[in-house]
Formats: C-alpha cells, sequence, structure tokens
C-alpha cells in the first residue's frame, strides 16, 4: 500500500512520474538499454539533459541572461561554492540568519570572506521572518543571501527583502517550482533536488551570467560555475539519472498547468492544514502566522509525549514521516508540489479524529 | 531490443540489477514508498545505505581501519578532495602521469601543493604503463598517485610501484571490483561509479583512518573527509538512489561469486577479444601488450575511414558505443564485469565477419 509521506526531503514525487520511470528503467524508448547505462555524450541523453533545462526554463521563465547548471554536492555543496564564486569583489556579503540552513550557509562564508548578519530571527527558534531595511544594505557587499523557504520551522519569506541593489542569491531547496517568482529580481538560485524536483544527489543553479567567472584562479574546477556553465554541466558525468526523473518531474508540471496550477494548489492546500490548526484547541501552529510556509507546516500539542503518540499514531494509518525536526520536536507536515490534496484530507481528517479522542 | 553496451561510462548494468529495482521502483518493499522518496534519514533507508557498505566491505575485504564513504562529485571532485585533504604534511605529492584523467588529477593538484611527476607515458599517446624504480621516490611526500586503469587508452598497471613506503592513493574509477586487490596496499581508493559500481553521481571513497582529520580549517566541510566519515556520508542527504542501485549491484556481485569470480570472467572475456587482436591482420591493439586493460580494450583498423565504417555497422548490429575516445579515435570496446561473455562473443563473431568483408 502506498503511504502519504510528508518527509522534509527526500520526498514524496508524482505517483506518474515513478510509473513512466518504473515503465523505462530497462530500456528507454529505442535506446535497447536503461538511462543509467548511457553515456551522457550519447545523443539520447543528451536530448533528455536538454528538454530537461528547456522545461525548467519554461516552467520557470527564466531569462536568457541566466544559465541552468544541474550539479551535484546538494545546498551544503553550494554554501561552500556561492561565497567562492561570488565574493569576489567586496570579499564581503550579507546573510539573513533565518533557520539552521542559513547558519550552515553562513559558517561554510565565513572560511571564504567576510559575512555580515543584519538580522536574524534566532531568538524565538526562527519561528518569523525578520523585517529588514534598505539601510541595513549599507555596505559595499557582492551579495544578500537569503533561504527563501525554512523547512525546519516552516517559514518563508512572502516579499523579498530590499537590499539597496544588491544581487539576492536564495537557497529555494524547499520550495522551487511551488509558487511563480521573477527570476529577474536574483543573481542565483540554488536548489537541492531532493523536495520538490526529484532525487537527491542533483542540484539546480540557475545564475545570472555576469556573476560567473571570477572565481579565484585556484579554485577547483569542480567548484567553478565558469566551467560547470561553460560545459554545459558536462565538465565531468553528471547526475544522469537523477536529471532524468527530475526531467520527469518538470514534463509533469507543465501538464498539469505549470508552477502557477502549483502555486494555487499549494495555497489550498497549505489552507486546509492551517484553517483546521487555527480553529483547533489541541493542535497549535508554530510560525509566525504571516510567514508561514506553504511547503512545510510546523505544529505541536505543547505536550511532548502527546506529539509522540500522534505521530505513531498518524503511522498506522499510513500518514508517515510527519515528526518534526528533532532540533524543534512537535510534528511537521511537508507539503510539496507531489503530495496530492488527498494527502492532506486525511491528515486533517486523522487530527480531528485525534483531537476528538484526546 | 537490449543492445550490447560497450559504453566506457556511463555503462552497461547488470539486467538482473536493473529487473529488480524496476520491480521495486514504486514501491519498495513494506515501506509504502519509492527509495528515492525516502528520507536518509528514514530506518528503511538507513538499512540500504548500511547493507551496501558491508557488502562492498565484504566484496573488497576491506580492513577496519579503513573507512567507506559514499560522496558525489565523481572523481573529478576527488582530484581536489584528494590533495586538500592529504596534501598536508610535506605538502607535496608524486603523480603518475598515465592518461587523461592522471592529468587532471595533476592539474587540480597543483592548485593546493607540490606535484611532482616522475614518469610519463604521454610521449606514446599514454599506450604504456611507465616502470618506476625505487629511488623515484626519494623525497618525504604526502603519497603517490595512481590512476589502476586508464579507461581512454585501455592500459593498467599489473602491479604496484614500489613507493619507498609512501602511501599510494589510486583511482580505481574503471576497475574496481573488477580483480582481486589488497586494499591494505592502499592509503586511499577512489572511484566514481558510473563503470563498474552503479549509476552516475555516486562516487566511492575507502580511505586509511590515519589519513584523514588534516584537512586546512577553512575547507569546506564538503570536501572535508573527516567530517564526511564522522557522518557516515550523512553530513548532508546524499545521493540515496544511486547507492540504492549500487548496493543491489554489490548483493549481485557476491552472489555471483564476489570478486574472485569477476576477476576469472574478466579475464576470460578479455582474452577472447586480445587473442582475435592478436591474431587479425585488420585490426590491431593499441595498448602495449603487458599493460593491457581487462575493462577497456582499445584497438584500430589504421584507416580513420574504415574505423568508422566498423563502428556505424556494428551498430546495427546491436552493438553500441563502441567508437574510441576522440582524443585517440579508433575502437574501444569496454567490457566491465556487467557485460556478458555474449557480449564479447558478439563482438568478436561481427569483427571477424568484418575482417572477412574487408
Amino acid at each position: 500500500m502506498k503511504v502519504y509521506n510528508f518527509s522534509a526531503g527526500p520526498a514524496c514525487l508524482p505517483e506518474a512520474v515513478l510509473v513512466k520511470a518504473r515503465e523505462e528503467l530497462v530500456i528507454y524508448g529505442n535506446s535497447g538499454m536503461s538511462v543509467m547505462e548511457m553515456s551522457h555524450r550519447s545523443a539520447d541523453y543528451e536530448a533528455i539533459i536538454n528538454q530537461a533545462e528547456k522545461d525548467l526554463r519554461e516552467l520557470m521563465t527564466i531569462p536568457q541572461n541566466y544559465k541552468v547548471l544541474f550539479l551535484q554536492g546538494g545546498a551544503s555543496m553550494q554554501f561552500s561554492m556561492v561565497p567562492i564564486n561570488l565574493m569576489t569583489t567586496y570579499k564581503r556579503a550579507y546573510y539573513l540568519k533565518t533557520g539552521a540552513f542559513a547558519k550552515k550557509a553562513i559558517s561554510e562564508a565565513k572560511k571564504v570572506g567576510e559575512v555580515i548578519v543584519p538580522v536574524s530571527s534566532e531568538d524565538k527558534t526562527f519561528s518569523y521572518i525578520p523585517e529588514t531595511t534598505p539601510d541595513m544594505f549599507d555596505k559595499n557587499a557582492d551579495y544578500v543571501h537569503i533561504t527563501s523557504n525554512n523547512t525546519i520551522y516552516g517559514t518563508r519569506f512572502t516579499k523579498l527583502p530590499d537590499t539597496n541593489g544588491i544581487s539576492i542569491v536564495s537557497d529555494m531547496s524547499s520550495c522551487i517550482l511551488s509558487e511563480t517568482i521573477n527570476v529577474g529580481d536574483y543573481g542565483l538560485i540554488y536548489a537541492g533536488a531532493q523536495k520538490n524536483i526529484g532525487p537527491a544527489g542533483v542540484t539546480v543553479v540557475i545564475v545570472r551570467e555576469d556573476l560567473i567567472g571570477k572565481a579565484p584562479e585556484n579554485t577547483s574546477s569542480m567548484l567553478d560555475y565558469k566551467i560547470m556553465a561553460d560545459n554545459d554541466s558536462m565538465y565531468n558525468t553528471p547526475p544522469t539519472y537523477g536529471i532524468y526523473i527530475a526531467g520527469l518531474v518538470f514534463a509533469h508540471l507543465k501538464k498539469e498547468g505549470g508552477v502557477e496550477a502549483m502555486q494555487k494548489r499549494n495555497e489550498e492546500k497549505a489552507a486546509l492544514l492551517y484553517d483546521y490548526l487555527d480553529s483547533s484547541s489541541l493542535f497549535k501552529p508554530t510560525a509566525n502566522k504571516k510567514d508561514r510556509s506553504l511547503m512545510n507546516v510546523t505544529f505541536v500539542t505543547g505536550d511532548a509525549e502527546l506529539d509522540k503518540k500522534f505521530v505513531s499514531e498518524a503511522k498506522t494509518q499510513g500518514i508517515v514521516n510527519i515528526k518534526g525536526h528533532r532540533s524543534v520536536g512537535g510534528m511537521r507536515a511537508s507539503i510539496y508540489n507531489a503530495m496530492p490534496v488527498e494527502g492532506i484530507k486525511t491528515l486533517v481528517s486523522f487530527m480531528k479524529e485525534f483531537e476528538k479522542n484526546a
């Protein structure tokens, strides 16, 4: 039996994508082999990666002066690649500290240059997005780094900070393709695939061309955006099968109406959960109301034992991975694009039932 | 129709592995989800990665004082990680220049420290393995780097150089698990998965414990073996699905008799091709006889047009990716563990037929 998998990542994938992948697993089209067995330089594989890029460009309306890279190492590798490649003119960048991943990004960036943290929400366990004003970004700096959606705490930036003209770099690992954005508002966007794109092991980087080509001379080739871009993500063998699955997801999203349709569906899905949470006398949402994530809905009962009971009973109903991150406790429902509305309805019914019996 | 895929990598996988992966693609065991959808911290996934490591340790008889890491970025990322982590005491290492990948490894290592190249076979298009003597390794150095099998040129080290006690680091991307080795003879072994292990996007590193923990303080966490080892390859989300497929390959190899059985089969497979090549008056093997690879068999007709005709006619017979690397031309049959003996027999018959008609 297929369960409803609320995992924060790796996370559920559209069932239609998995079924298609299964169909094609041993032999893909007329190639006589599995996608996993294809040379990355073969015509069959080039068609797959090119189509994936084309579909992603279409889904996000990515301007021509942005490169799309399919890399390895996850967001964690980008925590280093971003400063190595971009912190090159002023050797200084702003980082907004809105969660554990922002902290990791800060810690890696400090190995490369000067990091200024104008705001932080650590005082309240990152349960809100701190306000910024343009005058906070008054120094010459190479970029301002944000984490668009904070997976662990269930918060998101609902509007971009005014950075006084400094390029914004965003970690969109847990919200890419979930709502429409204007790529032109960003200097660089990166995302580990394993939440809204595909399997773990693929990282998407979307970067404005003028920002690349400035890495120091002794930079490892694998960490240099310029080398990756000049070789169309084929400097070495890319994670071919993961990119193929990501391509299937992109094609599926297009068929489902694209990012605009996803956003509408995601807002409806999140509303089902938040509306119930706001009315419940047992469960309490933990993120600041105006900063609520559409992707990760965090809540508690206020009683750790009861939380545990809820998670364990949910599992028997086929509602799995609903436990909150170990650093915050409670519950977290990750409801990425691939989570069907039926999953949310099943969860809310179960919560109501649990509340009645509590 | 399934073809015989002689690609140098990504390369053919055991059909039994692909069939099993297909069976389990949508729902794995009792998990209610695809392996691609599993949290890397879940009990189901931990069982998968732990079993993969256990089976690899058993297949290669890896001593307890060696760590096994499943990383990302391919051998190319190791070209940087090796010197960053290991070139720390003398800031100097020896590199044997036996091919294009050795050259890339040298070029990345030079960004980190001093590289000494005692021997090279570049004078003859890397068609042989140059002899070394212990007195060539007379300086204090952190390691000696070799490429055990040279994919492009079809050569391999049939015995290890005597390095005067300096630790050997080997790129085994194209020969790992193809013949028995004594892991204790090496300080570090690395291999991109996409030739003999599994899909592209997974890199296996086997490293003696005393060699890790010396990376400079400002090293990116993702490039630090110590951080990877301390977190059992789970510092961040590993390439979960690729590791799962690698695990299926390891289990399959064990069932087939392990590495010893593979070596016997690989020697027989290679002999079928080399024996014919040695007797042919049309096709000429290009690698020095005593340095011949068991994994990549390179040959030419001596006439570029005829080579092209051969490659193109082979394709119509379901013999694909037999073209040599663009840097050397001619033909290359990559016959990794997963290439069945029938594939070689089909190729040799076709070559005989082609020779008769030429």
